[in-house]
């Protein structure tokens, strides 16, 4: 945790495909509410796919450089048959019979049917947390870029997002730090004193 | 990654000092958007509190099960005060003057005078990761539930989070998984396969 850094400049090393498969295991992991899951990877490695990132991405140097990038999209909506798959799929899975979930299933349909979809998005975006893939990338060595300054419009219209009922909710990059050239690798890191950060009640 | 899960059921076995130092300096190692860490922690392990906090919280029984709750808090919203304060503590530890980053203090500021004070709460919402606390947790063998079924306003009001211009949007609560009384942690842990998270686009 402590050797990762949002890269800013990374050489055009391959990350090898065992990592990024390690990497794509680590944040399938990710807790998410009512283990929804409500979010999905695109994985792009593609130079000129990268290329017409880039324009969107305020020309993010690490767009180009990068190896992989992974877009973190969450959906747009939980609709009823989303739900309803998650639950039948788990049921499944755990030689449950459907029944089981009946009565969180219903409450879960129940709470999200109040709700707007802007409200379902803006929940949904909480869950797609990058965390995981940043840590399980740094386990590997891994360099990595969190990246939010984008547009997400454009970039869910180039990859054809809509459709698939998602929205970009980040992006995040994978590759190796170029040290030459990178000015954060040379800075100190900064966070706030734990003392400030936390407020102990007892 | 796989051994955590989201704890039903705690022994009320104490998390040790040195456990939750790890777990507090590793949540403040999360990253942040421009690193502006736009989240709190409120720690809490006394008793009374924790039973006044249960209501709130659906009466979860690990609420008072736990030994910890991690009460995680966004800013109610970006004011220029708190962008100002940040960068002048980032460049002060790095032993850098003021106007080092005036102009991505000042694109900052431009970008966030722009929104709304929810659409700044949301915004700082997604950076208060849950993440790093619970890998970091998992890491010293300290099980964790994840909660977000509580009632925000209650729980801003008992912690008197307004004030401090603060609203909570998580719970993390720390201890032991009773492997007796939980359900969940007889069964299979589930996630959609992996091909179905991910689309590769070269």
């Amino acid at each position: 945790m402590n050797w990762r850094y949002a890269t800013k400049q990374m050489t055009t090393k391959v990350v090898s495909k065992e990592n990024i498969d390690t990497i794509l295991s680590a944040t399938l992991l990710s807790p998410t509410s009512s283990g929804l899951q409500p979010f999905h990877i695109i994985l792009i490695s593609d130079r000129e796919l990268k290329k017409k990132i880039s324009p969107i991405a305020m020309n993010h140097p690490v767009i180009e450089q990068s190896s992989h990038l992974m877009i973190f999209a969450a959906w747009d909506n939980y609709t009823e048959e989303r739900i309803n798959h998650h639950f039948a799929y788990l049921n499944k899975q755990r030689d449950l019979p459907d029944s089981t979930t009946d009565d969180f299933r219903n409450m879960t349909l129940t709470l999200f049917k109040k709700q707007t979809p802007e409200q379902h998005f803006n929940h949904a975006a909480k869950q797609a947390y990058i965390g995981f893939a940043l840590i399980a990338a740094a386990n590997e060595k891994v360099d990595s870029t969190p990246m939010e300054g984008f547009n997400p419009d454009a970039l869910d219209e180039l990859l054809e997002l809509k459709r698939k009922g998602l929205r970009s909710t980040a992006i995040l990059a994978l590759g190796y730090r170029n040290s030459e050239s990178d000015w954060l690798v040379k800075l100190k890191k900064v966070r706030q004193p734990l003392n400030e950060f936390v407020t102990v009640m007892a």
